[in-house]
Order: structure tokens, then sequence, then C-alpha cells
């Protein structure tokens, strides 16, 4: 065992980082640091200081990161329309770069030497807490308990906590699933039991938590008007709202509507393939509406170039790369773009879907004169488009002229 | 006038068409041969000819292209998964190569010097018209009346009719829409008229005729069974069908379950914005149940490949660069890609939703004993996780080290 | 004709653009700006005010533009390390938005409601003039002679030049010359004449200027150190130095050491294929050098990054959208990853090549007790490669595991 | 110790092996397979075979596999034009794929279970040896003695030799080089010793073994008349040549003229940035003139795709991903791009650089008589190129006439 003297421990207050908590005492012999962090997970962080107190820790953090969380991560991410494997729309992924910032913040505060995490060793997540605090903090030692553990089954873990006097509530509703869940302001994931069978349709009523089935959901459409400035919602029905309480609504309104659950096999990081049930009820809105806004206000090759981007921006907030030069490189041109990305757009919720309905910008592109079907008076002229389209073939013309086939 | 003799103009057999008839003959003193395809629109061919008989024409073309156009053209672009701009599924880019195509080869078969067709010179149709022709034979001649003619507004067109006596149906249910509408076995499209205030919400109950809206479908789900074989639909709940009978089934169930109702504004290539709705019930369920059954078959390299090549590839067909060497390229690297796409999707259809809920194949990479949350049985050594971070983080901790700050 | 009063033409005081002026004031009857500029091309610009002046021109401009050039085109093109088509620097390319940019400030000052330009239909740089004037002022009217009029031979041109009285130098070496040619502080170019034969070599000794042949070069090679700061040059040698002197510099150590020529098939963005030769000592230098600073101070991705964007930032200056949103989107991008390109290069300049030979930097990323082959001293743990590469191959191995081939 | 029986090692008869044979024996006390291949590295291989069956190698396999290098995995490569950060030509990179076929193939025949190989943990051939092995026997077991053992000086490595009695060549010059090479048809390179500090200029004349200094090449230049089919050379000055012949010339007349020098510090895979020398004189020449005969047979768009595609071509060589899905699709992209990559190439030679200087092809879509800077006798419409400019200028109008400032 290296020689650690502290370490800062993501602490959710939960039965397995509670037995991390125990066994980084117990095995480096070390202090630990609890931090816990409210992003919007819909549980209680308080009662995380009372567990951790048990444990004999002096330094306790218990942050609300809620608005950062959505100003500083999802915000600038739904910028790019990030989507991973054209369906998953990164919940996760997101929120691990302000975990990972937030332990080396406190381990540079409290002089800890290491950090730790209760990630395991075949996911995305120990990679991406890790990258982030490498990149923050290159000195750092990472302990990942799972990766060096023999408790790996959940029969050891028991015994782990019998014999350690670890308090076990049984009736933790939480613990009962049979699915590895994880959640935050942008969404709930759901993993493991029968999920590991891709043709088992996710039809348990009881896994879904966020959103009713779209069959319970109104049978009247919810129509919304979201407001956007430099690409950001900050308005909702004409009431100004912070990017926490936004996607707050939109989960509360979205979830009411069946809207955001999503069933799919993605592509871990780490090189298997891993089916995984998501509700994202705010983000699924946020993408549409973003996508709305964006149709009248984003020049041709501006959105374009972001649309060839967007696989490569996805694929590093997947893996982990938030805190890189790359991603920053990415975002400057992303929010340079978004500067026009202001204006309305209506968008109506039935029963499982969103669909844009109206979209309205003092910054649109949409020309009415130029559009239009009818007369244009002269806006535009149609025998250019013939100078066009004969450039624009030149070079298949001369190259079938010379015998070439393109059947 | 360059000296034209004799010209092969796509033909619908409706009002604008008919006019052009007369027009050629009148401007250009030329023969002209009509050629009418049934491609899916749902309208019938046949009295094109009638038609065009009682023009004068002696040259007529009457093709049944439907199984034609779903093999060639809508199953390899939906291999591609393309979406236009994050949205539209290309149901009237895919069609025109193929008019072209067509064009072309009656060109041939008669001598024709020229084509001719009866898209505007606003739109993006022409543009896919001509560089599909010129690709295909470089002298042919190509005339657009509508940016030649004065025959602008609707009022002009009808006094040309009313002086050389083209019989005008005023009854005819299509043409008393104010929208400018196209159909094909993908897709039937609607702009102008009150489509032209991008914030009206297109909820003209009249406009839409493919699909029931949402509220309107069922209260009970339907599921499909969905067999790909090289990335292409072979059968539907067990039954083997032809691409255009997928495509037509589809559109069916599809209609009747609200899915693929669509509301955009989107870039033309000759430059302006544009609003369009669209419904596309069989593509919006292929589109979901491809990426369903790529999810568990391709390789992620190989998937992550294509979803970076797909915006340029979606944007060579929407500008109608498919008969050209780029789109070839792709194509080819795209195809192969989907030699392991096969197995089966289960999807639900639910009032404008579809869902993926199963997946399963032959050639799945899914691997449940890597995958499971259980015991693996040794199947993964989480502790290589340790080194694969350490040395993806490497280049990150160097430069922090150097006292790089990326926050 | 439509109505112009008053318009700015970029007037060379050749020949060519002389006749220009004179046609203008014929043709449309309306008043001339001349604008002639000083951008590096090694001719004398006042001659131009006696031409201007003698033909009637009351507005004149004659502004040295070169420090503006260097600064704000071709030093931010050199930081995105582009490359057209894998061999050309854009050296004509980059000049044009500076030119539309001017035109369109004289047009602001002078109240005219036109440009016009000395640049063919055939040809790239009306479709740079023009995007670029277009985008600066979209209400602009633009005159290319080239395109209108009816001189369209030597002949023509002279017999135009007789009636009008416009003085004709026969004895001016370079109107003498059989190639088109074009120069500016990056470089001079060639077009035409035999070159239009790709097969035959450009040995003509008369027609390269700025570089001996290589074979002609000094025996000796010369070495140069130079500086970067953000990724663009300050000093040579240890000697601060302006941009443009940067670049009057390295293009005259360059062309003594026959550095810089370049014979190519470019594809024009018009559509045909066209041969050019290049002489662009200063540009070639700057590539090399820049790449030689980047590979010790960007970080591995942001450099990939930049590679793979360049061919499309190139793309977009050789097609003339320097005044574009995408272009600034990507220019952002590139500019922030230039922070830590700062240190200094040392290369070999030798009968026609150049070679890196040495780089330093305070920013270097380079750790010699990481890279070392001898004892490291635990700076790299080993062992972490295996772990890295078992999980890079994972996917690979389940593929195969499953019996896909790969050979 | 894994229960390892029969491991295949790549053996290049060096010192270095021969330790490994004796290692692997004692270690893992299993049969040793040795496999030494010659790939153009310009060392016999044959005494190889004596020395294995002094050190008791009963299964010994000695293999010439130059053709197969050169036209399976060089000329393909060639196809791309790849080049990994802009300067280095893959010379290492290429050939690791094929080792890796070659050892699995063997362990196939022989009924080995693992495989071997000399590369250290710190570079990208362990990463590309393993990634091969891998995606062709995913249960195949490595051995890589460099991160194992504790042989890590070469003090310790003579002591174990001087222990086991492997006899060490102390007057062989490779040996005494100071810097570590490797080497086959396409390039010889150097790292290590003095180069670790990249401010140093890598002037040792001992070093460079394949090219005369440019200074000592001759004074007159030496011309090239390269003949291409499909992307490939298939003859030089009208003589027909295999690849590997093609190669070997190109190396022999490329060296005498001072060609293929490169000094670089490129990036690894693994993680750190590290310093090269390379001699690569074939396919210096190869690569200028691939891009000469493209310049006149690619389709624009084609050759713009292929510049796209390639720095990730280049990467997923670099990196080891040659058996990979990815690399087969791009692969099958850029093999239909050199259907009509046919013609010849003029290429001059003059100390230390290649120069271009003439091309001409059956395929060509170099247009004579659209190019002329004369009078074109109507084969191009110059009055087309305004509506060109015209709309795609429109999208920029709109904009600034919505007010937007792109300056």
């Amino acid at each position: 065992m290296s020689d650690i003297k502290k370490v800062v421990l993501a602490y959710s207050g939960g039965l397995d980082t509670s037995v991390i908590v125990k066994w980084l005492q117990e095995t480096y012999n070390c202090e630990v640091v609890t931090f816990t962090a409210d992003i919007g997970q819909g549980e209680e962080v308080e009662p995380a200081r009372a567990k951790a107190k048990a444990m004999g820790i002096k330094e306790i953090y218990i942050d609300d990161l809620r608005e950062e969380f959505a100003r500083d991560f999802v915000f600038p991410m739904f910028r790019a329309n990030a989507i991973y494997e054209g369906e998953y729309l990164l919940g996760t992924s997101i929120a691990r770069p302000l975990i990972a910032k937030r332990l080396i913040e406190i381990a540079n505060e409290t002089g800890a030497d290491a950090i730790s995490h209760g990630a395991t060793g075949k996911g995305n997540d120990q990679v991406r807490f890790e990258l982030g605090a490498y990149a923050l903090k290159p000195g750092i030692q990472v302990i990942a308990p799972w990766r060096e553990w023999d408790l790996t089954s959940r029969e050891t873990l028991m015994d782990y906590c019998a014999k350690h006097e670890i308090p076990v509530d049984y009736a933790n509703a939480k613990k009962k699933s049979p699915y590895s869940m994880d959640a935050n302001l942008l969404h709930i994931s759901y993993e493991g039991g029968n999920l590991e069978d891709p043709w088992w349709e996710a039809e348990d009523p009881d896994m879904w938590r966020w959103t009713v089935a779209p069959e319970q959901a109104p049978d009247q459409p919810t129509y919304l008007e979201i407001t956007y400035e430099k690409g950001d919602i900050v308005a909702i029905n004409g009431e100004a709202m912070s990017p926490a309480t936004v996607m707050e609504y939109l989960n509360k309104v979205g979830g009411e509507n069946g809207i955001g659950r999503l069933d799919i096999v993605e592509n871990r990081y780490v090189g298997m393939k891993s089916r995984g049930c998501y509700e994202t009820p705010a983000g699924t809105i946020m993408m549409k509406a973003h996508r709305g806004i964006e149709s009248i206000t984003l020049d041709r090759e501006a959105a374009h170039l972001k649309d060839e981007l967007m696989p490569r921006y996805a694929k590093l907030v997947y893996n982990g790369y938030w805190w890189s030069p790359e991603r920053k490189m990415l975002q400057l041109a992303i929010d340079e773009s978004q500067k026009v990305v202001n204006g309305d757009v209506r968008v109506k919720l039935y029963k499982g879907s969103v669909s844009v309905v109206g979209r309205r910008s003092p910054d649109s592109l949409f020309d009415e004169k130029i559009a239009t079907f009818e007369d244009d008076a002269g806006a535009y002229d149609q025998k250019d488009a013939e100078g066009f389209i004969k450039l624009n073939a030149l070079r298949l013309r001369i190259a079938a002229d010379k015998g070439r086939d393109i059947l």
C-alpha cells in the first residue's frame, strides 16, 4: 500500500460508500474526508453528515452544486446538441467532471494526497472521475476500492458490514431495487438486473421513477414557451428562471407527460456493450427546443459545422475528457455560434413525445420575403440558380465527359 | 432559344406540368416525351397517359419505380442513419436522383437532347434533378420553365391554361390545398401558406394526410418485430417483405399510430431558410429500429465513424450529390459496416412515438458475461482499468504538471 | 444597366484595371473611386495615383496594408497550418478578404453603391472578392467586367486602349510575361501559357522571380532561430520583428536558398482543374517552423483536432469564406490552442529544402524523464501499458470471439 | 505465472530478443518458436536460424515478407496519403500489423498459446503488436518481457547474458549505436541518445544510414518517371516493377539524393512526446508522386473527402488499429477513389527535395479547353459565375442584412 495520509471520498451516504469509508480507514490507515453533493439526485444530502460523523469523519463537505451543475456543465453541453451514439443525452457523463473538480478542490483545501470513489472497474465513471482528477491535480493519488478489494458480491459486502458494524438500512427502497441507479438534475439511469438481456422489454413499472408511462400521461397536451439567450434557456412561459430551476421545472412537467424514457445498448469506453435505461425529461425537451431555436437563428454552415463536430464532442464528454484542451477548443467554437441563439420556442408535450410547434426570434434569419412561394418582388432572382447549378455540376460533367461512370 | 429537338419532361399529370408540356411545345417548338413515375406518392399514374395523349405526346413513359426506389435509394440511405440538420429524414431529396436517372435513360432511349422538370428556381429540387442529369449525361440540356417563363403567379398560369385550352380540374382536392406538397414512399411534405410564419402552429387538420394526430391514435400501443439483414429490413412480424412492401406496411401502421409528423425550419442549398412539415411514418420507425439493431451488432468505432460521417452524407443527399464519387465512397464504407447488421428489433408505437424495447441478433456483440454487474468469473479484469486510465491521463497529467490550467 | 452612381475599383495601376476604369466610366456612366493597396506585391503603388488622375479619378485611395495583411490574415491562417489539397499555401486566397474589406470600407466612406474588380469569370478570385463584399455590405452591387464585356482577347483589349487613348507600356516586363501573375507578401503565382500543359516542366528560368533555383542556391546551409509567441513569429535570430517584417525577411532569406517553389494542379471552387506555379519562401519556412514549435507545446489531442479541422479551414479560405461565421468558429478553436505555442525553433535552409533541427520552449510538454530510454526512476510504470492495451483491445477481442473475421 | 506451453516470439536474431528466448524458456518453462522476417530491414535473416538452434529452438520460422509488406500494407496506406501529425510517414507503424498477423498464423500452425515480442512498455509497438494479435486471435496470451522483467538497464542485461551464456557480439556495429533503431522497406528510425534533447541538432554523421546528407548529394538532379495503376506504382522509367522492387529502387535513388530525412517530436499513443529521426527515401518520393497523379485524376470532392479522412486514418495506423473494422471501412472508401488514379508522374530529386514537375493520365480530368486563359470557344460560360456567387452569398447577405457583424 502506498503511503496515503488523507483521502477525499465522493460519499453518497449510501451503503456502498459507507463501506468504502471503513475500508479506506482500515486498509490505508488514513484519514477520510467525505464529500457529498446535491446535484439534483432527488435525495436528501444532509443525512450523510450524521452517517459520516458516526464513522469518525472529522472533515465533512456537503455542497449544493445544483446551479453550478446546470449552468457550467449541462447548459454548455446542450449548446452543442450533444448526443452519444444517436440516442444518449449523457446524463451521467456530464456530472462526473463537476464531482472530480470538487474532489480536487477539497483535496487542496484539506491537504489530502488522494481521492476515492465508489465506481466499479467495469464502467465509464471511474474513467471520468480519474481523468478529471489527474487533469486538475497531476500528482493526486486515486483509490478505486472496487478495483482493489475482494468484496465483489453482495454477500461479502454484507459480511463486511456486519463485521465492521456498518448499519444497513434494509428497508431502503433504492437498495432493494434490482437495478444499479444514478441520478442528477439531468437524468436517472438504470442498469443491471433483467436489463442485462437486451431483448427483455423494460416494462417493470417499479423501475421507472421520474416519468409516468406515456399511457398514464394526460390526454391533453401541454404547451410551453421557452425563451433562449445565447443558447441557454432563461425563461419558461415568460417567467425568468435560473438554470437549475429550468431543469427542475422541465423535469416535473416532462415527467408528468411521460417525456424522456430511453432504453438503449451503448458502447462503453472500457470496451464492452452495456444496456441502460434512462429518464431524461428536461433534457429531452431542451434538446428539441434548442434545435428549434437554432433552426431560425443559426447560419447554415455554422449549424452544419456544429453537427459535424457534435459526435466528437459527445464522445469526449462520454469518455471523460471534459477537462481537456480539445473540449475547450470545441466549446469555444460552439459558444461563438450561440451568441445569436436568442428567442422563443413553443413546444408541445403529449404522452411521451415533444414537438416544436413554433419559433420566433429577433435574430431570426428566416426571411419571409425570400422564402415565400408567392411573388417575392425581386428579393431572389431565380435565374441565379442556373449558374449555381452549372458550376456545381462542372466537375461532374467533366468527369462524365471523360467517360467516367457514376452509376 | 437553343436548338432543342426533343425534351423528356418529368410529368406528374397535374396542372403545373401540363402547362409545362404546352409551354415547351410552344416555346421550344420541340417534341415532348413525358415520364410519369409511381414512387409511392399514393396517386394513380395511369391518368397521366390520357392527359399526355390529349396534348399530342407520342412517347409516354409510365413506370412503377417503387421497388427500385425503396431498394436502391431509401434503404442504402437508411443504412447511414442519415438525418439532415438533426431532424429531416430526406424524404424529398432521396427521390430526385432516381427521377434524374430515369429521365436520362429515357433521353438516351428516345434520342432526346434535353430534359425538363417542374421545380422552381428557389428550391433544392432543381439542383438535385440537374446535378443528377449532368453527372449521368454531361451534354444534356436542361429546361427549367420556372426559371424562364413569366407565369409566376397563379393568375397568369390560369390565363395561360384558358388561352391554351388546358383543362383545369377545379374540384381536385390537392390543387385546393394552400400548401405545396410532394409525396413518395418515404414521406409527404408541406410548404407554403400559413407555414411561412414559423411561429404559427401547423395545426390545420386538413393539412396532414398520412398520419392521424397522436391524440386520435389508438389508446393501446402497437408492437412490431422487425428483422434486418445487412442493415436492411427483410421481414416484419416474421413475414418476409420486399423493400417497397416494408415501407407501405410501416407507413400504414405508423400513420395509424400518429408516427412521423415533423415541423421544422431547414436551410436550403440555394441559401435561404424554409419552413416545412413532413409526415414520414415508415422512415421514423426505420430510423429508430436501425439504430436499435446497430446498437448490438456494430463495433463501437465503426459506429462512431458512421456517426461522424453521417452529417456529411446527409448533406450530400440533401444537396443533390447522390450521383457523385464522394457519395459512392461513403456508401462503400457504410455498406461494409452493415454486413453484420442482422437480427430482430422489437419496437413499440404509441400515439406519435416509437421506442425500441428489445433487440437480439446472431451477430450480437453484447457479451452478457462481461457486461454483468454480478460476478463475471474473470471475463474482465477490473485491474486493467487502472493502466487504461493512467495512460489515457498521461498527457493531461504532464500538461498539468508543467503548470497548464484547464479550468 | 442598373443605375450605379459610384463604384470603388480594386485598381492595380496596370493595363487591365486601367481599361476597366475607362470601361466603367463609359458603360455605367458613373464615378469611379480607385483603390490601390500595397500588400507586399513588390511593386510601387504610388504610380497608380498619377495614372488614376490622368483618367479623371477624383477619389484615389492608396494604402499600405502590409502589416494588417500579415498580422490579421496570414498569421491567423498559419496558426491553422492551412494547406489546400496537401500542397497549396493559399497565397492568393488569403489576400482577397482584406481587399474585399477595404473596398467596402471605402464604399462606405465615399458613398459608393458598387464595387468592381479585375478578376475573370473562371477563377476563384471573383468568388473571394464578392463573397467578402456581400458578407460585409449585403446591398452592395458588384461589377465584374470580365464577366460582362466582350474584350476577351488581348487583341480586342489593345484595340480598346487605342480607341480610348489608354497608354500601354509595351516595355513593361510583367506585361510581357506569358504568365498570369499575382503577388503579395505571402507569394507570387503563375498561371497560363505553357503551364496549361501539366506534363510540361516549369523550367522557364524567366518565370520564377522570387527564388533562385535550388541548383543556384548557396552550397552552405543557412540556419535561423525563430521565436514564437501564441503561435505567431515575433523574432528571428533574437531580433524582434513585426509580422510584415518577418515575412519580408523570410522571403529574402528563403528566396536566396531556393525555398518555396511549388508546381501543382489544383481544383478551383468554380469546378475545373487548374495548373499553377507558386513561390512562397516565407510561407514554406513558417509552415515547417510552426509545426516544429507545436510539436513540443501542443497537447496531442489538441494537435489532432487541429489536423482534422485543417482541411476544412483551408477549403473555407480557398473558396472565399473568410468572412463567415464558420471560419470564425474554427479560428476561435485554433487560437485557443495557440496560447501555449511559445518558444524557439531552429531551422536549416539548404538548396530548396527547410528542415527543423531543434525546438525548445518554456511551455514544452516534452518530458525527458518520462521519454527516456534509460531508467526513468518510476516516472512511468510500464505495467500500466498492459491494462491500456487490454481495454483498447476488448471490443476487438469480443468481435473475434464471436467469430468475426477482420482479415 | 500463467500456464503457457508454447510461445511464438518475434525474433530478430539480435541480443535483446536472444535474451528474451532464454528468459521465456527459464521463466515460463515453455517451448519457444522463433519467427524472423525479412521486411526489408537490410540485414540478413538467415543467421537467426543458427542462433535459435543454438538456444535449443526446434520450430524456427524465417520468412521473406517483403512483397507482402509492400503490396498489402505500404501501398494501401500510401493510397490514403497517410501522414501522422503533419510529418511522419508511419514507417514503423505499418510493419507491425504484418508481424502480428504472421505471429498469429504461426501460433495457429504450431499450436502455441502465446506470443511474445521485444517492444518496451513505453512505446507504440507493444500496442500495435498486441492489438493486432488480440483482433486476430482473441484468446491468445501475450508475453511482453520488457513490462515484466527487471533487466531494465544495459548492465543487468549483460549480466544476464553472462550468466546464461548468451553470446554477445561486441563488435556489432548496430549494437554500438547510441540510438534505438528500427528498419524495414519503408524506413529506418532512430530514437534515444542525444535525440532526447529536442534542441540538439541530429547532426551525428554516424547516425544516418540510408541517405547521404543533402550536402553530399550529386550536384545534378535526378529525374524519374513513375507510373501508377489504381493508385499504386507499377513501373519506374518505363520498367515494370513489383511493389517491393519499387521501394528498394526508390530507397536507393532517393538515398543517393539525400531524400527523406526527417527529425520530429511526435505524440505517442501511450501518452508522452518522443523525439525521433527517420529516413524514408522511397516513402517521401511516393507521397509526393501520389499527390501528383491524384491532382489530375481525382474528382475534387473525392480528393477533399480523402484529405479530411486522412488524419483519422493515419491515427488509426499509428495507434495500431490496422486490423479493425473502422480501418477497413476507410480503406474501402479510399480504394474506391483510386480506380481512376492511373498515369505518369515526373519527379525531380535534388539534394534532399522532391518536386513533381509533370503529370499526365488517360484518366486526367484536367480540361485544357475549359482551363485555358485564352478564348475557350464557349466551353465555360463566365456568366454562370454570377449566379454561383450570388446563391453562395445568399446566407451571408441575409445575415448581414439582419444586422449581424462578421468582422
